[in-house]
C-alpha cells in the first residue's frame, strides 16, 4: 500500500514530453552535428528564434486545426503568447522584423524544438526537434536543386544507402489539371490532396474520393492517364540538369508525377525523400513556396526549402541499433582511483590521456573499492579501464584493461595516450557497423 | 500615416525574448562547442530535459519569489504545466524518476534554455541559456576539485587570460559562526548572506545589516577578525592539493574566506569565478549541495557542481568584438554565377572547394548580375569571392578575389581548394585576435 502511494508520486514528464539521457543525447548530438556540417558546407547560416512568440504571430496561419494544437496562454502581463508551433512562421516574422537588415538571398538553417499538443503516439511527441533548410529571395531552379543536393549529401553522410528523392512540380500538376478542365484553384488543391494519396491508398479509394469531389469517372481515368504521361517542364528540366552537376546520383532521385505533397502552399518544384531500407516512409519533405512568406506576415519573397525529419532519423538510428558502435567510442575510458594515497597518479594519467585527445572519466571517489569502480565501468559500457596501483606507481606504468575481452596491458604512463588510441582504433575497426 | 500603421504592426518577439541571427548564433555555437568539448574530455555526459514540466515539479522549490517568475499555465487537458525555471529542479526529477537506472556517480552537463518572467534589463533575458556541470553521488573533495578543474580548463580554452576562482567552504564558515556563538541555522544563513555582500557593499553597510539581524558591534568586529584569520579545513586542504594535481594554476584561484555565496543550499566547498579583465564580475558560481537533490524531490544523493554564465560569456565576447576574426573564417567563400550558361562551372568549383573542406556559398541565382553578387559578398562580409567567366572556363581556371584588399589571383580549377586554404590561413594569421 505504501509502495503504491510512493509510486504514484514519482515525478514524471508531462505526456508527450521526453528526457534525453546521455545515450539518447549522443544520437541526437551526432545527427545534429552531421546536419549542421553539411548545411554549413553549402554556406547556409544558423538562425534561432525564441520559444515564446506573441499568439498573434502564431494563430490563424495554418488553419483552425493547427490553432487547436498550439500551446497558447496569457503571461503575467496579460499578453497572449504561445510556444512556437513550427519554424516557418517564426522565420517569416524574422524576415518581416529585420527587413533590409538581412541581405537576400538568405540561406538559413534552423534546428530547434517546436510544440504541438497532439495526441502522443509512437514517433509523435508534443515537443520535437524540427530541422528546416531554406533559401529566401531566389526564384531560380538553381536554389531548388541546391536544396536537393543538401538532402542528398546529408543522407549519405548519415549513412543511409537506399533512399529515393521523389521530385515533381506543382506547375506541371496545375497545367495538367487546367488541361483536364479543372480550373478552380480550390478544386485544384483539393484534387491534388487526393492524388497525393495514390501511393498510400488503393486506386479505387482515391477514385471514390475524387468522385465525391465532383469528377466524372471518365474524367478521373483521363486525368490519371495524363499524369502518367507527364513530362518535366522547362523549369524542372533545368533543375534536373543542375542535380547532375551537383553530383546527385541518378539512382537516388526520380521524376514522380503522382507525388503532389499535402500542403496547399507549394508553388513550384516539390520533393520528398522515401527511405527504402529500412522502409519507414518519408524522411524529408519540401518544395518551393513563393507566396507563403508574405501570407505569414513576412515580406514578399520567393522561397524554397525542405524539412528534414530529425526525430524520425534519430528513431531509426536508435531502433535499429545503428551507429551503436560508432557512438561507443564516445564512452571512452575510466581512470580508476586505487586509494586515497594514489589519487595523484590517477590525475596524472587523466591529464596525459586528455592531452592526447581522449575523453576520460575519472572515478571521482577514492573511498570506493576498485571492484566497485570496475562494475561501474561495466554498467556504463565503458570499454577501457585504467588502473594505477602501488606496483604501477613504482614502475611509472599503468594497467589498461579491455572490459570486453578482459585482456590487460601494462604501459609506461607517458605512452598511455598512444597505447589507448591504438587499442581504440582496433576496437573501432572491428566494431564499426555501416547504416543501411 | 499609412507607414505609421504598417510600422505599428511590424511583428516582434515578446519582451525579454530574442532572435539569434547568424552572426550572434556563431558566437553561441562557438561557446557551446568549446564548453561541450571540455566537459566531454572530463567524461561528463549530456542530459536534456523538456521545456514543459508539471507545475507541481517546479513550484515551491525555490521560494515564493521564484514561483512568481515562473511561466505556469493550464494546458488543453487542464493540467498545470510550466516552462523550466532552471536546470537543477528538472535534474532532481530525472534522478528520482530513473532511480536505479542511472549508475552513480552521474557526471552530467546540461546546456539549454530556462525561462523566468523577470523585468528585462541589460544582460537579463526571459529566455536564457543555462550551462550546468555537476557530479551526483560523490562526497569526496576530488569531485569538487574536478569541477574547478573543468571551470579552469573551459575559461582558458575560451581565451580568458585573467580570472580568479574564489574558493571557500560553508563548513569553515559555519564553524566560525558556531564559535562566535551564532548557533541557530537560520540566523547562520542570514548572516552569511550579509557577509557575502562585503565585496560589493561598504563594510559599514554590511555592519548595519548585521546589527539589524541582532549582532552586537563587538560581535561583528570579532566575527570579521575570525573570518579574516580563517584557514582551510582538512577537506578544503585536500581539495587544494587536488587542484595542483589537476594543473590548475595557483595564479587563477585563491582561498577567499569572506566569499559566502548567496544561496542557502550549499553544504561544503563553494566557488565562484571573477573575470578581472574585462571587469564584469562573476561568470561562474557553484559548490557542494549534498541535501538539495532530496529536498527538490530527488533521491538522497550528495552533489557538487557549477553554473557557467553562458549568456554573460557570449555578451562579453560580442561586446568587446573578441573572436570577431576567428569567427570571420566561418563566413567563407562566395562562388558567383557568371551566367546561365556557366552555372555548371560554378557548381564544379563549389564541389572542389567543398571536397577540400571549405564552407562555400553558391550564389543561387544566375539571373542576377555579377556586380550585385559582389556587393552581396560585401554586405555579408564574405572575405573571398570566386568568379568563373568565359575566359576562365576556356582555360580551366577560376579567379579568386580577396574582398578586403581587392587583390585577385587566377588559379587552375583543380588547385582552388589548396589556393583558398592558403589564402585563408594567411588571412587568419594576420587577423586572429586573442581574447583578453
Amino acid at each position: 500500500m505504501e509502495q503504491k502511494t510512493s509510486q504514484n508520486t514519482t515525478p514524471s514528464t508531462p505526456k508527450g514530453f521526453r528526457d534525453f539521457l546521455p545515450e539518447k543525447m549522443r544520437v541526437r548530438q551526432y545527427v545534429t552535428e552531421v546536419l549542421m556540417d553539411v548545411f554549413e558546407s553549402f554556406g547556409f547560416e544558423p538562425l534561432q528564434t525564441p520559444t515564446l512568440e506573441y499568439a498573434s504571430v502564431l494563430q490563424g496561419k495554418y488553419g483552425e486545426e493547427a490553432d487547436k494544437l498550439m500551446y497558447v496562454f496569457e503571461d503575467r502581463g496579460g499578453r497572449k503568447v504561445g510556444l512556437n508551433y513550427d519554424l516557418t512562421v517564426p522565420t517569416a516574422r524574422v524576415l518581416a522584423q529585420y527587413q533590409g537588415k538581412i541581405p537576400l538571398p538568405f540561406k538559413r538553417y534552423q534546428i530547434q524544438s517546436s510544440y504541438r499538443a497532439e495526441n502522443p503516439q509512437k514517433g509523435r511527441y508534443r515537443q520535437f526537434v524540427q530541422c528546416d533548410v531554406d533559401t529566401f529571395g531566389v526564384s531560380s531552379p538553381l536554389a531548388d536543386a541546391e536544396i536537393i543536393a543538401i538532402i542528398y549529401t546529408a543522407l549519405k553522410r548519415l549513412g543511409f544507402l537506399e533512399f529515393k528523392i521523389r521530385i515533381n512540380s506543382r506547375q506541371v500538376l496545375f497545367g495538367i489539371l487546367q488541361d483536364a478542365g479543372i480550373g478552380d484553384k480550390k478544386l485544384q488543391l483539393s484534387v491534388l490532396q487526393s492524388i497525393d494519396k495514390l501511393g498510400k491508398k488503393a486506386e479505387a479509394e482515391v477514385e471514390e474520393e475524387l468522385t465525391s469531389k465532383g469528377l466524372s469517372s471518365d474524367g478521373i481515368k483521363s486525368l490519371f492517364e495524363a499524369i502518367k504521361k507527364a513530362t518535366p517542364d522547362e523549369n524542372l528540366a533545368q533543375m534536373f540538369s543542375y542535380l547532375d552537376q551537383f553530383g546527385v546520383s541518378r539512382d537516388c532521385w526520380e521524376f514522380s508525377p503522382f507525388m503532389a505533397r499535402g500542403l496547399d502552399y507549394y508553388t513550384g518544384p516539390i520533393f520528398e525523400t522515401v527511405l527504402e531500407k529500412p522502409k519507414i516512409g518519408s524522411i524529408t519533405g519540401g518544395g518551393r513556396y513563393d507566396d507563403l512568406v508574405s501570407q505569414l506576415g513576412g515580406p514578399n519573397v520567393p522561397a524554397t526549402g525542405t524539412t528534414i525529419g530529425f526525430e524520425r532519423i534519430c528513431d531509426v538510428i536508435e531502433e535499429l541499433g545503428l551507429l551503436r558502435d560508432e557512438l561507443e567510442g564516445n564512452r571512452g575510458i575510466l581512470v580508476t582511483v586505487f586509494s586515497l594515497e594514489l589519487v595523484d597518479q590517477s590525475i596524472k594519467v587523466l591529464n596525459l590521456l586528455q592531452e592526447s585527445g581522449n575523453n576520460v572519466t575519472l572515478y571521482p571517489d577514492p573511498n570506493v573499492p576498485l571492484e566497485k569502480q570496475l562494475s561501474y565501468a561495466n554498467k556504463k559500457g565503458i570499454p577501457f579501464v585504467v588502473i594505477i596501483g602501488p606496483d604501477e606507481k613504482e614502475k611509472g606504468t599503468a594497467l589498461i584493461k579491455d572490459m570486453e575481452s578482459g585482456e590487460q596491458e601494462t604501459v609506461k604512463q607517458e605512452n598511455i595516450g598512444k597505447a589507448i588510441t591504438k587499442q581504440a582504433i582496433e576496437f573501432g575497426t572491428k566494431a564499426v557497423v555501416v547504416l543501411g
